[in-house]
């Protein structure tokens, strides 16, 4: 049971998996007896690396499509959180050497960038729960954070995800091993949903709602858009198509969300799905908005997720002390000045 | 018929998509009724830039998994193909913006980086097969350079695959469409392979070989790899698998190859997939190789392909005018004591 996320918490189906300890438990035997774990896609090594005093404090892993995504929501939650760097250092790509994943740690908030569709999620998932178990995290939260298509949903609206669908809208991920076929639970944590739900707050120009979401092996034909490189079909097969996930009561489409619940639910993890639309699919297949708006729109998802950490924070006065660490910088007015004296004698 | 490959060649069952004027035609009457079509993942639009004028000239689009790996072929490519900047000009990532993919273009060779695993590939085959038609690119040839883990190879082998096989062993890629399961072949141009296979010289201290490469859809579990953060089969079992594979032909693995393969035969474009192989999976599954004979491995499959785009450009008295440029750098000996003058006097 989770001390993160309170007592009060009753088991239920999609917490089976949890351990009393609060660890993540690695479903694989093999892994110990290894000499050492080499974690190929984040550059990073159990032996090679220190992984607990690395990462032993994380409990919020928040994963997004883009590494330049998960930069701007690592120094946005940074901001957040009142987390403050050293003097002189700043944040690191500490998977840059990888070339396939970034990583920015903020005190307990690991931001990772997964890639675009499931097999890059699935890879990303297999090391990060190697991770948090090589650093012996305690009870860590995952929450994908990403962009969408809404299904009757005006652009600009939060989705958090109740269950995540495969294209044949099973509630579960596809699995390949040995050449056999497996489903796993798309499951998600509906408790940790509804809190994220209820920190929307009703003075937010926009809405924020709970539904299920389509995760496609494509952008174009597997999302009945029109305008991709291939096009077999007609708009009113798509608009037939969309309206009937519509009444299955799918609200967005995305590329990662079954693989994501999958493999946190089959290792015990806590997680949720938070994505914004950036179009109403019933309208169109192009996304039109304004720049300017694409970006306010994408802070959305990031907003409600910083809301969910800084309560669960506060409540167990981590808040407090994170914000007891003195800035570098007493004066942002004299701060200026200084920067400007001083390029001025460059 | 295309020009670039000769005339010699008879039509066979793998080139029935092509079209006579050369040009790629796209399976998508919609997309000429558009007022733009936006490459979203490439950052390009059709009316917003002069797409022929900058993409017409693209004679082999080439794509791997990292942005690092394409634009080092990038940089590798200018200097086989004797390729000159204008003086004070850099490679530039044409994508940049997207924070998608990366696309370097040095004169008629365009190297774009495709993430990890099909649905990611799937998106970029999308925007790159309407990227030619825009431009009205003739007769372009897109070849895969990749990595691969080998069954029953060593290490350093390059894999030109022959056919690509999904984790049924089917050659062909299943798409789900308006909710609908498709397959499409997953045909690559079989002459174009062997074109590849002939260019491999006696001298290279490693093999080149042609086979049937299997595609996952994960890198753990999919690829009967034994240190995931699940595994739920015994190495008993997994040798199994890997002995069915091998006796059925696979001689490599990779994520990648079947909607590669799927989307430009779709299309009509002759394509290759040319992978390096990191390990012999019947011997382990972490990959041991150090740091430099690892470097020294990716470039063999960059290697052969330049070779094969050095002998089309050749043929057709390219390679020459190409050469022709004049370099900037007459003296390297004087350029480096040059450069170091001028640092002495910052």
């Amino acid at each position: 049971m989770s001390l993160l996320t309170g007592n009060s918490h009753s088991l239920s189906e999609e917490e089976i998996d949890e351990y009393s300890d609060g660890t993540v438990k690695l479903r694989n035997s093999n892994i110990e007896l290894m000499d050492q774990d080499i974690l190929y896609h984040l550059a990073l090594g159990s032996e090679s690396h220190d992984l607990q005093e690395m990462f032993g404090e994380v409990k919020f892993v928040c994963m997004g499509g883009t590494p330049k995504r998960m930069e701007n929501f690592a120094h946005f939650i940074m901001d957040e959180i009142g987390y403050k760097l050293p003097a002189g250092t700043q944040l690191q790509d500490i998977s840059a050497y990888s070339y396939r994943y970034s990583m920015y740690k903020v005190g307990p908030v690991l931001c990772v960038s997964h890639g675009m569709g499931t097999p890059s999620v699935s890879i990303l998932m297999h090391e990060m729960i190697k991770l948090m178990y090589h650093a012996k995290c305690m009870d860590p939260i995952f929450i994908r954070i990403g962009t969408c298509g809404g299904i009757g949903v005006e652009g600009g609206t939060v989705i958090i995800t109740e269950d995540a669908l495969d294209g044949q809208l099973r509630n579960s991920h596809e699995f390949t091993i040995l050449g056999e076929t497996v489903h796993r639970p798309a499951k998600l944590d509906k408790k940790l949903a509804r809190e994220l739900k209820s920190l929307a707050s009703s003075d937010d120009p926009y809405d924020t709602i709970i539904g299920k979401t389509l995760c496609t092996n494509d952008f174009y034909e597997g999302q009945g858009r029109l305008d991709g490189a291939f096009c077999e079909f007609s708009e009113s097969d798509k608009m037939t198509y969309l309206e009937k996930l519509r009444d299955h009561g799918v609200v967005n489409i995305e590329m990662e969300s079954t693989i994501f619940a999958a493999l946190t639910h089959h290792a015990g993890i806590k997680a949720a799905v938070v994505c914004v639309a950036l179009l109403n699919r019933l309208n169109g297949d192009q996304v039109n908005a304004p720049k300017e708006v694409m970006h306010e729109w994408q802070q959305r998802p990031q907003i409600l997720v910083s809301r969910y950490i800084r309560k669960v924070l506060a409540q167990h006065g981590q808040l407090k002390s994170l914000f007891g660490h003195q800035g570098s910088i007493k004066s942002p007015r004299r701060f200026k000045l200084v920067q400007q004296e001083s390029q001025a004698h460059e």
